[in-house]
């Protein structure tokens, strides 16, 4: 936990946490890091995609097995999210010292979940699960510095992305410990839990265009005022998901054009996330309100547009990696809580292609992207031993099935 | 009209007008304007607020008659807005060549007027009719440059803007020509027009605060989003504005924070802007919509303040420079129009200091702070006689009533 406080202050704002993809306080994370892989018996490296990767190498097997989560953060993040996950990782590694496991273990340490720089997540993860779509390089943050360039910046080669790709048929799981961003364990007081699957999400861009103005002299009925229209569709967005079960839809980011006190808005760009753990019931909502997002605007005078949407369908976790987490902590802690992630996840990526299991720890008052996130000692003491006994089981596992 | 053009050239955003209180642009703007004054016989200056002045020197007198208006823009301007009205100031001392006035004629080309940099308008009047306040010195701009530093690093002398000041004993008066930025004009197919009085103003500065949280986990009934309670409060400034006859109420800025698309918005800043010729309306229309912040924040968990609020009285022209203009015009034009002015001016915070008259021009299509503003050449043809020869006619007044 004084790792994640460290971390903590390599941030691109003073006085709070701000990690966005490839920006220069991600190299200092990924020089203490690394120095931490090395001391834990790693060998750490960072691909191309600005992956930092740590290997505990096996004397006698060609395998892999996955552990870790992301080192980047939303602007004015707390100290634990992705990062603990990444640092768990490294702690299991010096648990399990001196164990000669028959598959390399991996401590994972993303370059990229949260999305925030170019406006879109899981970068990290989708080049390890070779999912990267090579058209994403042309993306460009909001100083309109383009994906490619960001790389090249970085010291990284663009043009060599496939080279962090793991194979199917190397890779034997992906193990994500991750806060739980919400209220399920701490109400049932138990500081871990097994996660089912992952909700699918929808994040769009929309825009509502209208007509720039003088505040002060444009009759107030025939305006064509952006804002007037937008903030109607955030209140429609708001109501829609009280009225579906289970849906969450949040405008968190919207920008103004031109945005001086005196002009009446022409343009406002905003973000729609919707998630939900039925994808039909996510489309379904989506749906509902790019419709009242055109039925606002016309009531306006105004057009409406989607400029960009893009999904991630919800993602089961693989049943025997899951049963098996399941037993460890039977056997660690008794019954264990069986909980499904209302966030995305490098998981999410990770388990289309590999077999996938989270271990989700305790969120003390479920704060998450801001500052106040907090999580218990105890609880990391207990991950680490839960997933230093998990790997034990996994091995052992694997060993069985080798030789048989 | 090609000097506008010209000038237009100068802003700080490519393919677009934006000029700011003493950003570099406004250099150029200030030489290309001495160059103009010079060769119309004008001696510039730039006072210590950022002004360009230009002063035809009266042998016989030493009062002075000012006309004028500003050279700062909002973002994303049209070409005539502030600009027009310097530029007809110098070609009006152009159609007085060889005329020996019985006071000084200054052409005043007023720094800022839009309020967009420091969120303050009025900077450059202020500081010519001694009505600066020098606390404004301290507020600092997007960049955290404060006004004091901008100035200075401008080549200004932030200590001595006591000497950009004209005494009201040796001012005869201020008359700003200025496009209408409304149809008035337009639907009675006058060319120009003269302005009564300018409506009384409100600039507010009010923040909603919410609490920042994960748009995955957190339970939509649990929210405090400072989105939606600013959302609300949009839809109920426009609702209020409609339903009382002659109010304009305006959001015309609004930023969120962190304003990322998976982040439930913590807080948001936002503007208000609220204008009315009755002053006791318009304070009526503010309380109310401070009230109705206060309910709509108090319904969704979240705060409400205002941080800043500023104000401008309305502003009656000068009785006599306002019937000496409409008799000019009723000899070169017939029948003068005579309107009130929805927009704030220089001449609000010169005319309660000095006398002030102001002539408005047709603004064909009535677009204002937009690209898309136009003006018609013969209309500034006729505003340039309009004042020439209101100039002779001041001057002749002004001779009886000095030999009187």
């Amino acid at each position: 936990m004084s790792r994640c406080d460290e971390l903590g202050q390599c941030s691109s704002e003073p006085g709070r946490i701000t990690r966005l993809y490839l920006d220069e306080p991600m190299r200092a994370v990924h020089v203490r890091l690394s120095e931490w892989m090395h001391q834990a018996g790693l060998s750490p490296h960072v691909d191309n995609a600005g992956n930092c990767i740590g290997r505990l190498r096996s004397q006698t097997g060609e395998k892999v097995l996955l552990v870790g989560s992301h080192l980047d953060s939303v602007p004015g993040a707390g100290r634990y999210d992705g990062v603990l996950g990444v640092l768990i990782g490294v702690a299991v590694s010096e648990w399990l010292a001196g164990c000669d496991l028959p598959f390399h273990f991996d401590v994972m340490g993303f370059s990229e979940e949260e999305g925030v720089r170019f406006k879109m997540p899981y970068l990290g993860s989708a080049a390890v699960a070779g999912r990267f779509d090579p058209e994403w390089l042309l993306r460009e943050d909001d100083k309109q510095t383009s994906m490619r360039e960001a790389m090249a910046s970085f010291g990284l080669s663009p043009d060599e992305l496939e080279s962090c790709r793991y194979t199917p048929s190397e890779v034997i799981g992906f193990v994500e410990p991750h806060l739980e961003q919400g209220p399920v364990l701490e109400r049932l007081e138990q500081p871990v839990g097994v996660v089912t699957g992952i909700v699918g999400q929808s994040r769009l861009q929309l825009a509502f265009r209208g007509e720039a103005g003088h505040a002060g002299t444009a009759p107030m009925s025939g305006r064509r005022d952006a804002l007037v229209a937008a903030s109607a569709f955030v209140q429609t967005v708001r109501d829609t998901a009280l009225s579906i079960d289970g849906l969450k839809a949040t405008v968190g980011s919207l920008r103004v054009c031109p945005n001086a006190s005196n002009v009446i808005p022409g343009v406002v760009e905003l973000t729609l996330d919707v998630r939900h753990l039925a994808d039909d019931v996510r489309r379904y909502g989506v749906d509902t309100l790019v419709d009242a997002g055109h039925s606002l605007a016309e009531a306006e005078h105004c057009t409406f547009e989607v400029l960009e949407e893009t999904a991630q369908h919800s993602v089961n976790a693989d049943a025997r990696l899951m049963t098996m987490l399941s037993d460890t902590i039977k056997e660690c802690h008794g019954g264990p809580v069986l909980l499904e992630s209302g966030a995305g996840h490098d998981a999410a990526i990770m388990g289309q292609v590999f077999p996938m299991a989270m271990l989700f720890l305790r969120h003390p008052g479920g704060v998450s992207h801001h500052p106040d996130e907090r999580v218990e000692l105890n609880d990391v003491a207990t991950a680490i031993e839960v997933l230093g006994q998990y790997v034990l089981r996994l091995a052992s596992d694997f060993s069985q099935h080798e030789s048989a």
